[in-house]
C-alpha cells in the first residue's frame, strides 16, 4: 500500500458529503484504479426498491474519478466532464462495489471505465452496471 | 393540467426514497416532458463543494425517466437502460431545475433528452448538464 | 454568409477523404451551427440495406466538429474526443442531412450536439439519430 | 472454430456494402467475441490524415454487433441501438482492429464493449478507441 496516495484520496474523499450521505465508503486505491462500496439503504431507491440509477452512477463515478486522480501528480485535481453508464440488471442487493480504472492518461484529459457489482447475502456478486468516461485534470480551486 | 397524468407520475415519485433523501420535487408534467427540482443542500456537494454530479444525473435522470412514463399507458412503467451526461459547468447555485422530454418513442425504448440548469439568488438561469438517454418500458413489478 | 468562416470550414472539408469518400457535402455553415448533407448510396449499407450506423455518425459528427470549429480562433483545429449517438429509426431515404450545433464552448472542451434527418423522395423528413458529443480544441499539426 | 457461427455471421457480413467499400474484413468469430480488420487506406481520412473517427466507429460497430449476434439463436438479427465511442488516439497504423465482446445477453437487448486498436509496421499495437454500446435482438426483416 502506498500510504501517500491512500491518504491524499481519502482526504479528497473526507471533503465528498454526498459520499458521506449516501453510505459511500474508499475501499482500496492503487495506481491508475479505486474501490469503493455502499451498503444498501432502504432510503437510496427508486419507485420499484431498487437502488437508484442516479446514486448508482455516483458510485461509480466516485471510484473512476479517484482512479483517474491517483495517475495525476500531487498539484492537481479531477472533475468529471463526461460519462456513460449502461445499468444491466436491478441494483439488487447487501452492498455494492464500485470500481474505476484509468484506461487512458492524456495531459488534459484521462479515459477511464468503471463498473458496479452487486453483492448478495451469499456472498455471489453481479455485474449491475458499467461506466465509460472522461476525467478532466485541473488545478485545485483557490 | 391532465390531473390524471399528474397523480399517477406523483404517486410514482413518491415511492422513490433516493429523491426524498435528496430533496427532489416534481414542479411539472406535460405529455412527453416533465420537471422537477432540487435545493442546494451542502450534504450533497463533492469535493469541491459543488453539487457532486451523480446527484445532478439523478436530477436529469429522474425527469427523463418520468417524461418517458408520461407517453406509456397506465399499465406500463419504466426503467432507465443507458445514459449519457456531459457535465458542462459547476453545479452552483440555490436550486436546479431538472428537464426530462421524449425525442422518440418506440414500442419498448423510449430516446429521452435532459439538462440540468441552476438557478442563482438573482433569478439567473445557467445550463450545467446535458442527457441522452434510453429509457425500457416494462411490466410493473408484481 | 461569412465568406470567411466558411471558405476556412470548406478548405479543412476538402481535405477530409473520407467526406470525399462517401459523398458527404458542406450544405450550410453559422456561428456555432453546421449542416451537411449525404446522397443515399446503395454501397454504404448494412446488412439490411438502411445507410450503416458507422457511417451516420461520421456524418453527424462531421456537422458537429465543424460546428465547434466555426467558434474558434483562424489558428485553432478541432478533433472529436468522444461521442455518444442513438439510433432511432432506420436510416432509409433519398438522403440525410447532419447537422450539429455548440452547447457549451469552454475553453479546450466544446460540448455539441447533432442529429441526422432522412429526407424521403416526397420532401418529407424523419429524425433518425442523434448525438451528444465532446471536441477538443488543438494547435494545428505542423 | 463453429463453422456454423462463421458462416452465419460472414454471409451476414457479406451483405454489408458500407464494410466492403471501406475495406473491412472479418477475422474471428468466438462465442460472444469477434474481431474484424481494416487496412489503412488514404481515402479514409479526416483533415488531418488520421483514420476518420466515425470510420473507426464504424469498426468497432461491426465487431460489436457481430458480437451480439454470436449469441442469438439463428432466427434472429441484430440492429446497433445506442453506442458511446471514447477515441483516445489518433487513428495513425498499417492497419486497425476491431473487437467487440458481449458483457450482458438480455431477453432483448444486449450490452456489449469494443475497442479499436492499431497496428504499426513493426508490428507495435495502440489502442486509439472503445466504446459501449446496447443492441437490439430483432426479427429478420421480411
Amino acid at each position: 500500500m502506498n500510504d501517500e496516495r491512500w491518504e491524499r484520496i481519502q482526504r479528497s474523499f473526507d471533503q465528498q458529503t454526498a459520499a458521506n450521505l449516501l453510505g459511500i465508503r474508499l475501499n482500496r486505491v492503487a495506481e491508475g484504479e479505486v474501490e469503493v462500496s455502499l451498503p444498501f439503504r432502504a432510503d437510496l431507491c427508486q419507485q420499484h426498491g431498487y437502488v437508484h440509477a442516479g446514486i448508482i452512477t455516483t458510485l461509480i463515478d466516485t471510484a473512476a474519478g479517484y482512479a483517474a486522480l491517483s495517475v495525476l501528480p500531487p498539484e492537481r485535481e479531477v472533475v468529471s466532464t463526461e460519462f456513460k453508464v449502461n445499468l444491466m440488471s436491478p441494483a439488487v442487493g447487501e452492498r455494492f462495489i464500485g470500481r474505476g480504472w484509468v484506461v487512458k492518461q492524456g495531459r488534459k484529459l484521462i479515459v477511464v471505465q468503471g463498473e458496479a457489482t452487486a453483492v448478495q447475502k451469499d456472498g455471489s456478486h453481479t455485474a449491475i452496471a458499467i461506466m465509460q468516461a472522461t476525467m478532466v485534470s485541473v488545478r485545485p480551486a483557490p
